[in-house]
């Protein structure tokens, strides 16, 4: 999609193929930086410390990662340790370990001096793939937006989305604003309520810019306000994405999902997570229960970054100094709250038979 | 409470008998700024710019700035025009309009020579009144505390409480948090949650210093936080404040409270709010439909004010420049999520007959 007018994908291959370039999403809305990432160490770095965020995005950046590191040294022991560097740089994703598993399977068929070669394009390939399934999830995404727009044909379709789940969070389209995107292409009106998704701000910062770069009408709210607005009819959708998806079809995805999809339930307003099958853990039969919550810096809530009106970029302290906080990345909103799963195959039922109907 | 270690009421009357002092609440919690009050214009300017916030408080200090009417012109024309423009300060509390139709009416009962020093005298007594209130909730609210603290004795009691409604939102004690104040007094062990309360952080800055104030062990957390503490039996219970309060029971707080009594509801965690009666609306029959919301400025929602690292308390712009915004400050929680209203008279149904019953 458009960064400044050009189309960008959220990470590339150097044109030495030594490299990754990223995009460093900590500098946005403010500011715009990019990376070069030429070791497994600097992968995990960008990956632990949200230089990259996204279930896709992180995925696909572990898959270089692993490439690069067949660059050093592509014996099995050293891959093992690197797949075992990057699993560990966010726990609750399950794209990340999907993904270096995938790249380390097809490795470990081939004789060693293939490796770096075939890491390199199989790692594109995941990029690649990426967008196609981004891409299909917008397909059929669209029709739903289609579908609900036609109640309303006087006005705008209203959909709320929760942190950032866009191209910024994958390699193209996103997962959650794929649909947008698309609609807008499709020439249907409609609205984005963004919320602000604190502590991070994912939405606030990253899915406002994007919605202000691709031009496609938006209002941040705080996260306290969808309720409302839900209650007022004013929200025709929610729509999401997933870090992870239980078997049963609960949905794990950023902290405060979950009370959106209460909401939207004690309205009558569609709940959708778009995921990609990667997604899927059919490991998991409780996601309330088993699916781990990562636990980030208390600082991310005591404190926040903003421009300010001198320009620069700066954190400021929220609460009184010393303050204790608790800051946990993720919630897990049950099955039984959501109305589908919009996936590259179409939208299926957050339902166990359903989810392995579709994955069998 | 205490700030600073001192015995502190939220306002109080210069010795002279001829200003209102209060706390201006938005330096808080980085700095302490008193400010004296001395006309009805600057008590209007003090309510709508949040230099005192929280319904109890703004009533209280609308019964000041008409008794600092009185001491400039104390007919009927003059009182009348100066209790519209405080009424106006900000739409959704009714506790504003009570207080000012109270006093008002005292006053028409009285000659002009004796309306001076009734006015200071009754806003004075109305003081008294709200902190009296305020013990008697605590005191009630206590009871229930004991009761659901009884059920764990081998570990402290979980609160989680939203925005302010502490002794800063009142004169003294507060609502919601007078239960905790005085099951700390009572030496019951207890842990609060608070929500940070997004836009204006309202948990983030005033709950937080107001319990370190007071040494009540707490844990600031984003508002997106409480729908997972809740599905893993981390709150005992929610304690709010409230607005505004329907005839059948429906709770107008802060915006983002709804949100927080659906996931109550959803995990069998009692949702109680704690309110004066004078909080209580008989005349409004649908909460959701009937209470006017207001509507505050987008930049609460696009920046916000922090401490800097050198020392300075500077607001920072959080959206792309130019992102549109909207900020509602409250929503209404429907009675059907309600578990009870701790009032001075004790705890009652959020139900018509039950309201009535105890307002007959």
């Amino acid at each position: 999609m458009k960064a400044h007018g050009q189309p960008t994908r959220s990470l590339w291959p150097d044109a030495a193929g030594d490299a990754l370039w990223v995009i460093d999403q900590r500098a946005l809305p403010h500011g715009w930086r990019t990376e070069r990432l030429s070791t497994v160490a600097q992968v995990r770095e960008a990956i632990a410390d949200m230089w990259v965020r996204g279930a896709p995005l992180i995925g696909v950046s572990a898959a270089y990662g692993l490439a690069l590191q067949c660059q050093v040294d592509a014996g099995d022991a050293a891959l093992a340790a690197a797949k075992s560097l990057l699993d560990g740089a966010r726990p609750t994703a399950v794209n990340l370990a999907w993904a270096t598993a995938r790249l380390l399977g097809a490795l470990q068929a081939l004789p060693m001096a293939q490796r770096r070669a075939a890491a390199w394009a199989l790692a594109g390939q995941m990029a690649d793939e990426d967008v196609a399934v981004n891409a299909a999830i917008g397909h059929h995404g669209l029709a739903l937006l289609q579908a609900l727009a036609a109640r309303h044909p006087d006005r705008p379709l209203n959909v709320l989305t929760h942190c950032n789940a866009g191209w910024l969070a994958t390699v193209d389209w996103g997962t959650a604003l794929a649909p947008i995107y698309q609609a807008q292409a499709a020439g249907l009106a409609l609205h984005v309520w963004v919320d602000e998704t604190r502590p991070r701000n994912q939405g606030a910062s990253l899915t406002a810019w994007e919605l202000g770069q691709q031009g496609v009408p938006h209002t941040v709210i705080a996260d306290n306000t969808g309720g409302h607005l839900m209650q007022h009819g004013q929200v025709d959708i929610v729509l999401v994405g997933a870090d992870r998806v239980s078997a049963c079809g609960d949905v794990c995805n950023k902290i405060g999902t979950y009370l959106k999809a209460l909401a939207a339930q004690d309205n009558g307003v569609p709940f959708y997570a778009a995921v990609p099958l990667s997604t899927i853990d059919l490991s998991l039969l409780d996601g309330v229960a088993q699916i781990p919550i990562e636990a980030r810096s208390p600082r991310e809530v005591t404190h926040l970054s903003g421009l300010a009106a001198d320009g620069r970029v700066l954190e400021v302290q929220l609460t009184p100094t010393g303050t204790q906080a608790l800051n946990l990345g993720f919630d897990v909103t049950p099955a039984r709250l959501v109305s589908g799963l919009i996936t590259e195959r179409g939208v299926v039922a957050a339902q166990e038979a359903a989810l392995q109907a579709l994955l069998g």
